[in-house]
């Protein structure tokens, strides 16, 4: 096996870094692929968790010990947070948006990948100590959110269905009632897709009265799970909601279909607290 | 602005390459933030080439010129490709998946983020030249694959219906017949989520007689659309479809629901070119 130079060394760690979010990766591993010193290898790190931490995108976090080693965990710092949350205000409050009945029209900004990308990065900074062991998500337009969290968590995803499917094999069902419109509706999950008793975080992306997530919550508790969060891309106002702790990055305070304006204002991502501290954000 | 190092350099460049697949980067943009020389942005680049070449990630792709600037477009080597369709034909020959009426439980493997990710990076490199505008894929389970691969190619994912949403504005239907069951469906996408005339990419996760991809190239004529490539994890050996050209990951050769027995092999996938030769795939 070839001796790497430090400069080709540092490139490799960091694509292996970045390639698998909070994967923890041998020291032995490094110094057994680089053929190098575990010295070097530290110093190697030690640049990197300079670059990404300054760059605000995340920190290593290393384990001593004989099980231990080093992982990326991605951490937005608060200018990064504040950016995606006054694009979303911005790209949401579109009045072109407006769909009779007061629906929004969201697909757009949910096929964007690299929006897509950067809820995920920031969902996974502010659950990166919540613990979970699953994401979980309901058909069809929270799955890119739920896959963009847990690849930054390394996570898997579970998928709530709407209706229960032939190819799901068993599932758990439960009924629902919105809790806006008051429909009734159901949400099924493959028994195999959940292991009882784990810790799950629940991502959506639009809550009114919180029905569907109320919904999922009460889901979870038929596998015993245990919901260590929810996140949601955008709220509504409202007085009275079915669910009472979650983050939002954005809230829609007002549709009006008559003047077709939309008014939307950052949820309460930013008064979460963990932003690591960087100096830049590109 | 502070002067960067070398190895602060190679981290951060590594990291902002790997980040935007396919987007093309003007060199003057990393001689700016590091406030160093093109010529040493253009070595950095060589060392980064390397390093992704000879690990099997992918090339640097340099373009001269006022517009120019260099970009990363992952690749996969044969080494990578074959070791993925032999992960999945193992994994998708456990008799466990079998379902009742022989349909098989694949929500694990498509829950299981790293081999989303690593499916979407082999898609991304098989249709790396398809000129592909917009991912389009159909819900639920083709989802995820079709993210994992416009995440690698730069892209945004338009998402087909089975049933038209209110939050989808006008849509676009047609009505399918599924070609093994001849059961009757309908197939929807919003108007506003493809421009006319774009080309399009088709992702799924299994495809039997085709009756749903066929849908969607018909959909797509809808829109003057052109479709440059039709992706799928997994097909069946069948003597009759309605899809000609495609490229399958594996193909179910069959399913023995008495005997409980699943035999998978390797799918088209291998007959394709245009595999980069990496010399490590860590």
């Amino acid at each position: 096996m070839k001796k790497w130079k430090r400069s080709a060394r540092l490139v490799d760690m960091t694509r292996r870094l970045l390639r698998d979010p909070h994967r923890l990766i041998p020291l032995t591993h490094f110094a057994e692929r680089y053929q190098a010193a575990k010295s070097s290898i530290s110093e190697d790190l030690g640049i990197i968790q300079e670059v990404f931490h300054s760059g605000g995108s995340g920190e290593l976090e290393t384990v001593s010990g004989a099980a231990g080693g080093v992982r990326f965990l991605p951490r937005v710092d608060r200018p990064a947070a504040e950016e995606l949350v006054d694009t979303l205000c911005r790209q949401l409050s579109d009045p072109g948006r407006i769909l009779p009945g007061g629906y929004l029209y969201l697909s757009d900004l949910l096929g964007n990948t690299a929006m897509v990308r950067e809820i995920g990065r920031v969902f996974a900074s502010v659950f990166c100590d919540s613990r979970a062991e699953v994401v979980v998500t309901v058909e069809t337009k929270g799955i890119p959110l739920a896959y963009a969290t847990a690849d930054h968590l390394g996570l898997p995803v579970a998928i709530v269905r709407r209706d229960s499917r032939i190819t799901e094999g068993s599932v758990v069902t439960i009924n629902t009632v919105s809790g806006s419109s008051k429909r009734l509706g159901s949400l099924s999950l493959s028994r195999r897709s959940l292991n009882e008793g784990v810790r799950v975080l629940i991502i959506d992306d639009f809550m009114k009265a919180g029905g569907t997530v109320r919904g999922m919550i009460d889901l979870m508790n038929e596998f015993h799970a245990q919901v260590s969060g929810v996140g949601v891309m955008t709220d509504t106002l409202l007085e009275e909601r079915l669910v009472e702790n979650y983050v939002s990055l954005t809230t829609v305070a007002e549709v009006d279909v008559k003047k077709r304006e939309i008014q939307v204002v950052p949820g309460n991502l930013l008064h979460q607290g963990g932003w690591i501290h960087g100096q830049s954000t590109d």
